[in-house]
This record gives C-alpha cells, structure tokens and sequence, in this order.
C-alpha cells in the first residue's frame, strides 16, 4: 500500500483500513521525539503528503533516525479525523535501510533556489522541487492524453538535423570522432546538429494523418543567460491539417485548459506549495487562465494600443511602436495584464520579424501568425497557418538567402496532395512555469543546461 | 466527421448515417473509372482504411484525377453491408485540392523499403508506413498509460551530459560555435555529449518518487551499419524502489503485454498489413508473446544448454560456449526459436560482461542481471538490479579505471537516504520490430539517423 493510497481511503473515511498493518518503506522527512512518544514524518514518493508514523518512548532506535534516512515501517493504520493529519501509522517496528552522512546537503534550513540548482540530485527530495517534478510530470502526461484522445498522432522527429528550421544559426554541432565542424565523414553531412524545432520534419506527416504532433527536446546554443531561456528544453508541436487562424486558436486554448485543468485537480496538494510559498496570486491566476476566454487581438490594433498607452504617459524602455516592432516583454506585459487582463491572441504579425514558412495575408504585409501571450509568462505559444502556396514559399526562401537546396524537400510538399495547415510550438518549461508560479526555467528542469551550466 | 467514424458507425450498421451529407478532404489511393460510375479511393489519415467514393460518368473532372492528389469531397454516406467494403459515399461534388507532378514518386508499381528510405517525406503515404507510424504512435501512447495508471512519474533526463553511462566512449560530441572537442566554452565542460541513457540521471528520482522512468532519445556513435542499431534511438527507461530482480522481470512482462495488447487492439487493420505483407506468422507471433510465460532462465543453465547443443551437433559460428561468454544473437536465436520457444529472462551474468553498476551477487562472479530476449528480435530489454553497496561500487569504478571524479554524484546517492532498486531499458525501435516483424530499424523511424546516413 502506497502512502497515496491510505491518503485516499483516509478521506473517504473508509474504516476498513483502521487497524490495519502495512509495511511502508520511503525517506524520512522529519522526526520529532514529544518525551513520551515520538513523531515521524514519512514519505513514499507516491503523493506530496509524508505519512506520519507515531512511536513509543522504548524505541530508542527509531528516536535516533534523522531527517534523510530511508526507512522501513510496519505498522497499524488509525484513522484520526479530528486531529490535524487524518490518518496516522502506529509503528510495531522501524528498521533503518540507509542513514545519512554528517554532511548530508539537505539540513532543516532554507536553502536558495541558486544553491539548490548546484545539487540536482538532491533537489527532489525537497518539497518545492518534489511537487515541481510531480507536476511537470502530470502535465507531460495529460499532453499525450489530450493528443490521443482527440486523434493526433507523435510523431518522433528526429533530433539529429541538417535543416535549421528558424534560419537562425544559433545551433549545437554534432560530432563523432574523426569529424570536423562543416564536415561530418560520420553522417556525409556537411552540418549536423542538434534541432531547434520539429515543425518542418513533422509536416509531410501532417499531410498523411491530418492531425499529429512531435513533443521532444529542441535545443538553443545562445550565448546567454535569461530566466526563460535554455540551451535544452522540450517543445510540443502540433500540425493539423486544414486548420485555419481561428481553429488553431481554439485548438491552442482547448488544449491548454485540458492540460492544466487535468493537472492542477491531480496535483491539489503540490499546487498548494506554490500557492503558499512562490506566487500567492496563483490561484486566481490559474483559475483566470481556466476560466476567461482568450481574447483575440490584431497585432496592428495592438500597435495602435500601444501609441495609445505612450501618449496617455505610460513609460516603456522601448519606446520605438511603430508597425513592425517584434514586441518586448515589457509591451507584453502591458497588453496581458495592464489591457486585456488575461491570455491574448495576439495574430497577424508583419512578415519581416516572423519565420519564412507562414502564410502571407492579401496585404502582403502580415502573415498569418499567432503568439500566445499570457500574464506573468509573456510568450506561451507561436504559431501560425504555413505557406501552402509553392511559389511565394520559393520566393521568401529566396528572399532570405536561404540555401535552396536544403529545403527542397520541403517545398515539394506543396506541388503534391498539399494541403493547407496551420500548427504551433509550446516550449514545455514555460508551461511547468504558469502552473507553477516559478520564475526561473532551470528550476523546472530535472537538469538543467544553460550557457557556461551543465552538472552532470 | 471522419472515415474513422464513419467506419465505426458502420461497423455497428448504425442507420442514422444513411443519407447523411459530409465533406471529408485527404489523398487520394487510388481512381477507377467503369465507364458509366467511377470509384476514388480517399484516404484522411484517421485510420488505416480509405473510403470509397462514387462518382457519376457525367463527373469528367473526378476521372481525371490522380493517385496522390488532395481532395475535398461533398457527398452522402451510403450503407451497404452487402458489398466488399461497409460503407461508401457517393459523391455530390468533388474539389480538387493540389495536383501531383508528372513525376510524383509514388506510383502504382511497389517500391523496394531500400527506395523508399531515400524519400521519408513521401513514404508514410503508402499503405506499409502508414500503418507502421501509426502503430509506432500507439505503442508510444500505452507506454506512457501503463506508466501513468501504475503511478510512475515521466522524468525528462538531460540530452547534453558529461557523463557516459555505458562507459563505452562511442559518442557524439556537442560543441557550440567556437568550442573545440575536449574543452566546451559554452557549457564550462570538457567533454558534453549526447546520452547513451537516461539511467544514472534518473536514479535520484527513483529514491525520491519509487517509480519513476524516462522516455527520449538516445544516441550510439557506432561506425557500423546492421539492421539493428541506430546512431539516434528512443529508450525507455523505468528505475524502480526496492524492486528485486524477479519483481523486476515481473513489471517488464506485464508492462510489455500491456503495451503490446491495447496497440494491437487499436490498429488491427494496421497490423493487418503486416500480416499480409510482410511476416505470415505476425499474428501467431504477437499471439505467443501476450498469452505465454515469459520463462526464467539462469545465465548458468544457458551455457548448459548451449554446450549440450553443440555435444548434439549444432553447429554455432561462435563455438566458444563457456561461462563468460556474452551471448551472439546466434545463441539468443537458438534459445527463444529453438529451445524455449517463447520469451525468456536470462538472469545473472557474468559481472565482467556488464555495466558497472549491476549489483554483484554473493558468488562474486555474475550480477544480478536480465536481458529478455525474444524469438525474432533478440534482445528487446536490458536490465539489473542496481549496485546499492557504496564500496562495492567505488571498488568497479576504480577496477575499471572509470573517471571517479565524474560519478561522486553517483556514488553520493548510496550514502543518503539510499534504497535498493533496480531498472531495466527498452530500445523502443525493438518493439516497433517486434509488433510489425518488420526487421530493418531504419523502416520503424520517421527520419532514421544512421552511419553515412543522414536525410534532412
């Protein structure tokens, strides 16, 4: 029987556990000795709550056991409803499995997050980054869930790449040994590295099954070090076939309530640690997020809100709004918390700051693109419908020098059974951090691998 | 609506759909015209079945149509149980949606998997990998559900490591611009790479969560090119508290059948394909697999076996039979097909053919270890209970002269809160080959990556 377990059958008062024996085995979170009687708080791993385990005054073993060891108990279960802990373990005996060194990292005083960071393998046993792996994990889950359950198929794309789909450059190179960068005797490739985005490699796929998906790691070798961005991290990328702006829209906003709707009623109780010590609002904020309609906004229109704001005396760093400016954060966080008070659309960016393969608009101008800005996280989503249309998607390739070449493949899907679709990327860590109210993307990754960072 | 449903509506002779108006879009598999009605075979991705369409004599725009082109057709779905296929629709109006060139490469005559590997782009359209991508996707969504229902947590271990799980040194650097191999700028590491194995990094999860497990890719340098190894492969990974080596194999068996019985279940008319085309005895295989034991076999008594084969005359390329030996997948062959006929759990091998952190057994010589091989596919998983005594595993890390300095994270965790555990991995391309008897593992990968191997 798992500590969940007994938890579970405790709240539905279920008396049939009363007096029961179990034998539960887990690390010890706690141990207090009251004179007469002594109070052990286990846990299992099974759910954010520690059981705790009562012992008599005789046992001077278990007095002796301290926070870190892992133990083993048998004992009674007792339903207690009237105390603060509804259930509790009458132990019959302790045995100690591993004790801990003198110098064991995780003593009873606070530690920062940037000192937690530097002991990834410890980190998990407290109770922030318990809960945080808890919930990264759900969300993981109820991803594939919503896939499945409404006829997507994950498509495993390939990590290893010779096609950079933004056109950025700011990749990791890949090599085996004997090969030189620019020259792969391994792979007979001239670039080989790492993926910064599964999107290009999962559309010939999206022609075939109409709806599919990739959700893996992408990667980024920028040189610097924000509290949003790492070199790894994992991105969900839906392709559907025949979606146009608005249905992608309510496919982004369906799919994320189900995510987090699922995840925060599984994981009440590693959600009330954030709510309690990250982010008090959270809460609010994730019922807002769960509850209010995402609104849909014009990126002119949202322009034009912008001049509004500057000329009725908002200060921004960036005071340059004008059509074509790729929005700062601080512009984000006006229109999502200031403005709109909730998630935003924010569609039809100039073509200029967006990516060679979305949809040009009649303007010319505009392409059909969409960001998902959300209060607090900024960008959550970009997205957008693909340039079906053969010659313009030649035409912008050209027009960005791109090597023509290498996207061969990829322009030949418009000349055969093409299709128009529409798909985005949701960088997954952004998402571990709105449900969870933490501010820094290397506290929501198991290891985290940042510029001039990586344990392990 | 989609030809899915369609054809689950069908199935149940479910009279509300007869005479119902729908527009479904897809590919087209196939036009024949009789002279006074036309059939178009449509296909949307949502199941491996197309959909017939029929169209009048007066339609000259359907007869033109050709195999591979895009379409949107309007008609009326017509029941009829009678015929070869349940259902059909009969056409009101069909709109071309993107033609096909001259030389589209599917055409009607069969292509060889060889041909087809140069075009990845273009071969998930054809009936074989169709099917096969679909079961691929299927298998990953019940690992995930086997996992999740059984109370595991996904942990996302890191791509980029420093450290070498296998030991083994064949794998790929990653350098970011102007990093040399052997000294990372960008990660203040000498030598970041890409994993070989979640497993060491997953460990501290499992003493905190008790099950836990990763799936993601994994990567081989190998300069080799068989029908079985990868240089980019997906693993699965699951580490489990206090699990012993029959637990172990337990959790395995059952966890695979799991896995096997819903993707079977799912995508019968895929595996159908496979069945036909490619291994007759598919059927019976996956049959065999789900309904028989799983046998426990002693690495011992294999060499036994082997050994009185070799006394009966038959004949082996490796003839050095002798405990020691780490089995060809000859021998694994003439075990599963020959002796057991079915999947065995060879246990407890020799310690010098295995990984260093496999819990040495009280004779000193084997470690508690199991492969499960299996009748076709050789070795599907490897694992081992895990090396909990601290010295036991400094003194294999310095026998084999490994880095210390490298694994003291390691090592820390079996001083602290540690428990015994054990673990096993699962190439999940094995299990693509073992559900489809397809036996090339470049045929089971939307993108393959392999020696001098490379597409995009």
């Amino acid at each position: 029987m798992t500590i969940k377990e007994i938890y579970e059958l405790s709240k539905k008062q279920d008396k049939s556990i009363e007096g029961k024996e179990v034998t539960i085995k887990g690390l010890v979170r706690g141990n207090r000795f009251m004179g007469n009687v002594g109070f052990i708080l286990l846990n299992d791993g099974s759910c954010f709550s520690s059981l705790q385990i009562v012992y008599s005054s005789t046992d001077k073993k278990a007095q002796a056991i301290r926070m870190g060891c892992s133990i083993s108990v048998k004992g009674k279960i007792h339903l207690t409803p009237e105390a603060k802990q509804i259930v509790e373990l009458e132990s019959m005996k302790i045995d100690l499995i591993s004790d801990v060194e003198e110098d064991y990292v995780l003593q009873k005083q606070r530690m920062s997050f940037e000192y937690l960071r530097e002991i990834p393998q410890w980190r998990v046993r407290t109770n922030t980054f318990n809960a945080l792996f808890r919930i990264r994990s759900t969300l993981s889950y109820y991803i594939h869930e919503y896939f499945h359950k409404n006829g997507y198929l994950w498509i495993h794309t390939p990590i290893i790449t010779g096609n950079d789909c933004e056109g950025e450059g700011q990749v990791f190179d890949v090599l085996a040994s004997g090969d030189k960068v620019g020259e792969s005797k391994y792979f007979n490739s001239p670039n080989p590295h790492l993926t910064v985005s599964g999107q290009l490699h999962v559309e010939p796929f999206a022609l075939a099954y109409q709806k599919v998906y990739t959700f893996g790691p992408t990667f980024r070798a920028e040189k610097s070090n924000t509290t949003r961005h790492a070199a790894e991290f994992w991105m969900i990328e839906p392709e559907i076939a025949f979606a146009d702006l608005d249905t992608l829209c309510k496919i982004e906003e369906e799919f994320l309530k189900y995510v987090v709707k699922n995840t925060i009623q599984d994981c009440e109780d590693d959600i009330n640690v954030f709510a309690s010590f990250i982010d008090k609002n959270l809460k609010t904020k994730l019922n807002d997020f769960l509850t209010k309609s995402f609104e849909f906004v014009e990126y002119s229109d949202c322009i034009n809100l912008l001049k509004k704001a500057q000329k009725e005396g908002v200060k921004f760093e960036n005071n340059d709004i004008d059509f074509g400016l790729d929005l700062n954060s601080e512009h984000e966080k006006y229109l999502t918390e200031v403005v709109f008070k909730k998630p935003i659309f924010l569609r039809n960016m100039p073509k200029d700051i967006k990516a060679f393969y979305m949809k040009l608009n009649d303007d010319n101008k505009t392409v059909q693109a969409v960001d998902l800005l959300t209060p607090g996280i900024g960008e959550l989503c970009g997205g957008s419908v693909r340039e079906d249309n053969y010659d313009l998607l030649l035409k912008r390739i050209k027009e960005l020098k791109m090597p023509l070449e290498s996207y061969k493949w990829y322009l030949d899907l418009r000349k055969n059974g093409s299709m128009p679709h529409a798909g985005f990327g949701l960088g997954f860590e952004r998402l571990v951090m709105l449900v969870t109210g933490i501010d820094n993307i290397r506290d929501t990754q198991p290891y985290p691998r940042n510029y001039r960072n990586m344990l392990f």
